[in-house]
């Protein structure tokens, strides 16, 4: 499977979790990982091509220099990474027809071979769709709903390489950001969803994109199918939505602990590998 | 390793997680494990057998039958079964010098090698002693004090079993047990601190018998040192004590989460000896 990731030093840690949780639990898959960058160390990328490579599977680096967007748009707050996942057919190898697109702040506890052969024909895209409407409904019980909002999320982003290369164009993304300047909140996903909803085929949150802060709304909503025993069993991708991180000091949360088992694992591999 | 477990059917799954868990988190030991009971079935007993020995250990069964401690006084709500881990010495081999006695309701997850190497000359046992004391000077925080006393819990319990041929003697227990009819609350335990605690070896508990009740405990009276991270890379040992257990329905507490990924892990494995 090709994976792509885009991301600066301040994420290796995650990345590495990320990375270890999805090779222990997809055992019969191999890997190329793409990693999309500007600003990493050569010593990083070593580090990671060894880490990557100490499992059976190959990391590809691509670099981006700042003449590549120098005609895009900046925004404040914003670097120019915001359309790395966006342009990124653009940068990948001619034959790759997909790829799926990783945030760092996941957990994969199951198979991703079902999203990764997801039918694409006439799609962009494949991601979840995350609706505070339903949110709302279940308002009684305490929840951050306002950090939700109706969206595409765009952390799990399965994408048709070919397609995007017919149908994308890379001066109606930057005349899109002019013209919201002042409305982008979240960029690359405004992006996604202003401009390409129409042709991201749904798939399901629970199991590609669950949001770990709403453990009790999906429960809930669920009449309580969706319990702990559920998302153990059958979700592939734990989304670690929002500004509190599991890596950070004073987290807390329903996959807390389990978060730390695989960032365990992976730092110690991490230790074998600087021996 | 020699491991001492005593049961019943309904603890046959928490007995495979905790197991399972022994195993993953100790890869270079090996383990023989002794299964006493009186009420599993032949088929439970050849299932646990080709459970344990699929991952390259050896399970050794102790069938107690009802003439064993015909003479032992019963209390009510409790069977002769609360005799079992403090007379187990009678039953197990000459040969071994020691064992660790565990509860089925624990999860290993890192090595308990140091544990089982304790030096135990001149003790009994070697086990963890839970200071109600300490938590009630903490009683700020909200925490279920009534379900901690002080004492020696017996729920993992490392036996020098030399020391017990020569110094343990079942008369002495009955005598203690009908003396105390009406005082006993938690009887193996009670018949533990009550005869024996000058004889046990106090062992760490945040180390080896981690009460998953109590992690702002451990938290707060540390200040801050044992968060999770600690707990991940050093505890041994998470007793899931009390009456809540991470495998039944509407349980929550901070290692959830890791308690069900071990428990899809053994029974993953499970389906696969079934077939």
């Amino acid at each position: 499977m090709n994976i792509l990731v885009t991301l600066n030093s301040n994420y290796m840690k995650p990345l590495k979790v990320m990375l270890k949780s999805m090779f222990i639990n997809n055992p019969n898959d191999s890997f190329t990982i793409y990693v999309m960058h500007s600003s990493l160390e050569k010593q990083e990328i070593d580090m990671l091509k060894e880490y990557v490579g100490n499992d059976g599977h190959i990391l590809r680096e691509i670099k981006i220099t700042d003449d590549y967007f120098s005609d895009a748009p900046v925004l404040k707050h914003y670097t120019k990474e915001m359309y790395y996942r966006l342009l990124a057919f653009k940068f990948l190898p001619e034959t790759l027809d997909r790829i799926l697109y990783l945030d760092p702040d996941i957990l994969i506890i199951n198979e991703i071979r079902s999203l990764y052969d997801t039918d694409l024909t006439g799609y962009l895209y494949a991601a979840a769709y995350h609706d505070a409407a339903k949110i709302n409904e279940l308002n009684k019980i305490r929840l951050k709903a306002y950090e939700m909002e109706a969206y595409y999320n765009s952390g799990v982003l399965l994408m048709n390489l070919e397609e995007q290369r017919k149908k994308i164009n890379e001066r109606k993304i930057y005349d899109f950001v002019e013209e919201n300047r002042k409305r982008l909140v979240l960029p690359d996903q405004d992006i996604l969803n202003g401009l390409y909803s129409q042709y991201i085929k749904e798939i399901p949150e629970v199991l590609y994109n669950y949001d770990a802060r709403f453990y009790q709304y999906y429960k809930l909503a669920t009449k309580g199918e969706v319990d702990l025993d559920y998302v153990i069993n059958n979700t592939s991708i734990i989304h670690f939505c929002g500004k509190r991180k599991p890596w950070l000091k004073n987290y807390s949360g329903k996959f807390h602990s389990l978060y730390k088992h695989f960032e365990k694992i992976a730092m110690q591999e991490q230790a074998r590998v600087t021996i």
